[in-house]
């Protein structure tokens, strides 16, 4: 596909995401972590109106200047943000304003592309692309969020449809070799900085499992009193099961002593074939201890990944996220995307059933703090 | 006025207060004590609902009894409520439901008040109606709040219009003389229960001003160093000074050097000769102390309040706000009104620009917490 | 007695309540409304030395000018403080450098009293020894609280010994007529500034307990579930219920369905005649509100305090700490002893059995904040 | 070293540590990650008591069955602990109470070891050992966090001596192939848990410093504005820096423009020349952003380690603390040492100047949370 008929269309799917919304939905933030949906909309068409077509697009007309100060993100470089948690005490600008700044930087974007641009800003288009796929993520996670922590249990779209439960065909783990493999990506197409060089690792033997952990799996491990046992938990994650009275996955409710879960077509029995999801590191940590197993690494995870099938869950991993050899931030405010989170976060590998298409591959390093359940997260055993 | 169109012209007047607002404003709270104007709008319904229509009203189906759990406020008494910070955080019901859901209480109560009721269910509904007059001045003060905090200052109504300010006439302090005074609510017509028990106090002579403290008089406390002098403070009151880097009354800004302050119609400069607004109990207390006087209490006002004006502040006095002698809670929900907020409060009297007509009178006894400046409170010395 | 033999009385009682320590004991600060021993030595010798020493005494050497820093308490007109929180981090200076402090000061006021000093400063001498003597009554009640909450309940002194019970004589309500009563100091001898203004006030009919509450009627209200019921409490009191888990006075102990609770002598059975202590204002409110009384407000407790005996518990009243009419603030630090706290406190009238002889007076008004239990507070009821 | 006489060494030691300490020095917690010395003393001696004496020692009786209660860490296996925060609030048992423990504690052990104990148990015995010493080191490093923190800036010992620098020799930075390295503890002696499995890693090409980076160095990055630029910190390090107002390393005080740092003999002019001490990792990583460099991984520095001097600071590596391949945490309490703190701790490599003799070695794994400054921290440079 041409670069704009690309920008078209990822431009199209986010909206697409926001159509089952009511306008108060794109409104509220329930917790830090999860932002409005319209702030979502607002910031990734700031995102191209401040990288693309203020410095490159000549006579372009800022949409609103105010807006900067709005819908800048964690970017330090440009200008004064607002702070992250008071975005859900922002009324205005109003959904239809929003959505009229998408229409007019849309507008300018097409003109824009009409010539073909060079070769350094269309890289930076891939970039927004890419970025604007990972917000399309977070608004599927945000507003099952929103929606999920409403006493009413609204439905998203009776429109959704997960992804089929893999087979369980009683395959062993897949065994790998000690050795040297080669990890990060090369060869043509986008990348993340935090892919880039190429390098040897040395693993020693591994087995790792072909399957992801089930609902019906993880039960037993809540039964088996998982969550009250500390010796299977980090020091952390114990008092964060503590703090928090944290007794099951995310979404999931014991109501009259059956389970339930809350999902996009609203509240419903918990399908114990289902792959598990919404869990954090450390529950994904605690379980495979409980099964003397332990998490793969990020490494294992890549040079195996051509064995087993992927892209329903993000996977915990064993590894830290951190840079790889000769790891350089790009200057300026794009090199503020991901090596500023390179400590105290986890890695995680493969796709969700709510990543964008073709947005991810099998190089690409997912990261987030470990206490956290709101993504489409899962386990994947090794020993 | 007849109750059923005394009925009709309160409810009409709520949705009049909200009609200029976009869906958004509906929406969000930026602070605990504020709260999303849908939720006054459900809230008020819900008292109808409740405490008349549900208990009186043969045959009445409730519109949707999970309502309940979302527009209780603090009645312990009727069910599991909504923990109160949490309101900013429900994009559901939407504000369309919520209006749906007052017209369904409406043609009910409509229906209801066709025929006379008994006079226990009138004094409930003249309840009701006070309630929904109380959640009126809320939602202009959380109008404001919500608005006001956004960066993009946007204007509530054009249509706006202030009072007049009183005319400086140069009076002195009225003088009152030592002796018994009788205190609280006598005579016909609705009044809360904590202003029942008329009863004598004894003042000494006093001095009270017949003027509100300016925008101009108190930007001479500011610039004589008020808010850096712990000398005029509360010893609670200057950690708050300090803890929240107060410098001047809510909503002041000062940019560039010049003094402006957010209004219903945007941000404006300061007009010196408008009465003070939206100050604390901390800072009328402080103010006092730098002009070497003192609040009134809230005896001395009542007493005194036929020889000046009042109307446009909430008038802060020295009185704590406790319970009249003999002074008994009702029984039921309705007895959480107002006794179990009889500690730790200051007592305001008067009324303000925002209250609702016929709403206040000379007994009327407001209270909040000592550090709040969002409602329209002012100054008014004693001496 | 003449002046110095009531210094060096009033200097000596506080190191005989200190004498029982160990020198640990002297050091820890388990939150932060209790001071570490230590430092009430040090901060009362820093008294004399500050408001009278340095300004009056003629070559007088300060024994330590970084001593201000550390035992300056909220006199914020003197120099920097050290941060009350703070306190129980500071292990030097050491307890016997406080004691030669403490010698210091003495010897040198030994010094200066040998003539007879100004009326003025006379005024301030008598100040400080009653400020020594609300901190010998601190000093017992952080001591006990310092003790009571390490795991082994040590023992203060085997030598204590409490108040012989009041007997209960049956005797009824005392019965007080409305009418206009005087409140306030009058006479000769030492008052605070905030009994000073002796004013009238008009009270209503009421009648007054003769005797304190006792722990075995407080138990009824344990046993009739009072901590689970919201109706008896403020809603803030209900929310510190619930914040904290209390369940029962401060110093009670449920081990194994029997009561138990601290004492100077250890951990012992509870005994049920005893007058009950160590409960703060929200739970003497909720009780009265359970028994459908109410709490005597301070001006019926001093109108009719002659007519029952008083002096074991600090009692609670239903007045707000407010200032008299008339009342004027000193200028200088002695100004901040008082008025800077008239807000959000609640007034107890009365003395406990660990007041120093001769300190309060029937008009004297103690005041702490609504949440505290440390203090030997108790309930007298009033209708 | 035999056996017994090691034991008495190290338990001298850890005396010989707290001899220049008052009573008062061994009671207090000023924040928590710093624990009393007196906490410390009863700890290490609780250790031998709990899983030497009480389980393998016939006829032992416990000192004091509440000791357990006071002194258990983190070892939830072991009964219920005191939560670590509340260390600083118990002044019992006293010092000298335990005084009293470590010797009846060292009597039973010396009788204990006369016969020579199963291979097990010596084992447990030298895992004692050396956790008696890290609590040497933390006593230490709580002993100056304690004394540097009160405003007397007291002195610990005018005998300390701290280690000379090293000599700049004007080295170049060292460089390392690419290749395969082991790394991990292997041969006889000592090694926690966390060093085994020796195993291969590959490296790429890198170069190391031969010399930590001094405090004159580390002056040009404040100079240079590093704690003012967000570029140079990770988002977490930037938060950390600005919610503590951060502007210099631990210890370091700008007096009238002029810089002096806390030593264990007081408050001195800071020597340049001196090794860097007392930095977290934020700042650590922050100045090697700075300088255009990073920091080694703990294979990069263990690879490296033997071509350079090292153990006057921990030095904070580019690696999170993560379980080596093959990782298996012991059973029982001894289990909880060391693999539940790994996740988002980074690890230190080296040993300090007041690290035990004999108690670091080059597979050495050290850990800590990325904010911490308290420990003799330093920077070593890579590329």
């Amino acid at each position: 596909m041409n670069l704009p008929d690309c920008y078209k269309e990822v431009r199209k799917l986010t909206e697409q995401i926001c159509a089952p919304l009511h306008t108060e939905d794109y409104v509220v933030q329930p917790v830090a972590d999860v932002s409005p949906p319209k702030w979502h909309l607002g910031h990734t068409s700031w995102f191209f109106e401040t990288f693309i077509l203020k410095p490159y697009f000549m006579g372009y007309q800022e949409f609103d200047p105010q807006y900067n100060f709005v819908f800048n993100s964690y970017y330090e470089t440009v200008g004064t943000r607002v702070i992250r948690t008071d975005r859900g005490n922002l009324s205005r600008p109003t959904v239809a304003d929003i959505y009229k700044y998408r229409e007019y930087v849309d507008e300018a974007m097409d003109k824009f592309l009409s010539s073909e641009p060079a070769a350094d800003i269309k890289e930076l288009l891939i970039l927004g692309l890419n970025h604007e796929q990972q917000h399309q993520e977070l608004l599927y996670t945000d507003i099952k969020f929103i929606l999920g922590h409403n006493p009413l249990f609204p439905t998203y779209s009776e429109d959704y449809r997960p992804p089929e439960n893999e087979k369980n065909t009683g395959s062993p783990f897949v065994k790998m070799n000690e050795g040297v493999y080669e990890i990060g990506f090369s060869g043509e197409g986008f990348c993340f900085d935090n892919e880039l060089g190429r390098h040897k690792v040395y693993l020693q033997n591994y087995e790792i499992s072909p399957l992801l952990v089930t609902n019906g799996e993880y039960l037993e491990f809540i039964n088996a009193g998982g969550y009250q046992d500390f010796r299977h938990w980090h020091a952390e994650g114990w008092d964060w099961v503590n703090k928090n009275n944290v007794i099951a996955p995310l979404y999931w409710h014991n109501i009259n002593d059956t389970w339930y879960n809350y999902t996009y077509t609203g509240l419903e029995l918990i399908d114990w074939d289902d792959t598990l999801c919404h869990v954090s590191y450390f529950e994904a940590s605690a379980y495979a201890a409980w099964k003397g197993m332990r998490l793969p690494t990020e490494f294992e995870w890549e040079a195996a990944a051509g064995q087993f099938n992927w892209g329903t869950r993000w996977e915990w991993t064993e590894s830290a996220y951190l840079p790889y050899p000769g790891f350089v931030k790009a200057s300026g405010a794009i090199g503020e995307y991901n090596g500023k989170f390179m400590v105290n976060q986890q890695v995680l590998r493969g796709a969700s059933e709510v990543t964008s298409p073709g947005h991810s591959r099998v190089t690409y390093r997912n990261f987030f703090q470990t206490y956290l359940q709101w993504q489409f997260t899962g386990i994947r055993l090794a020993k």
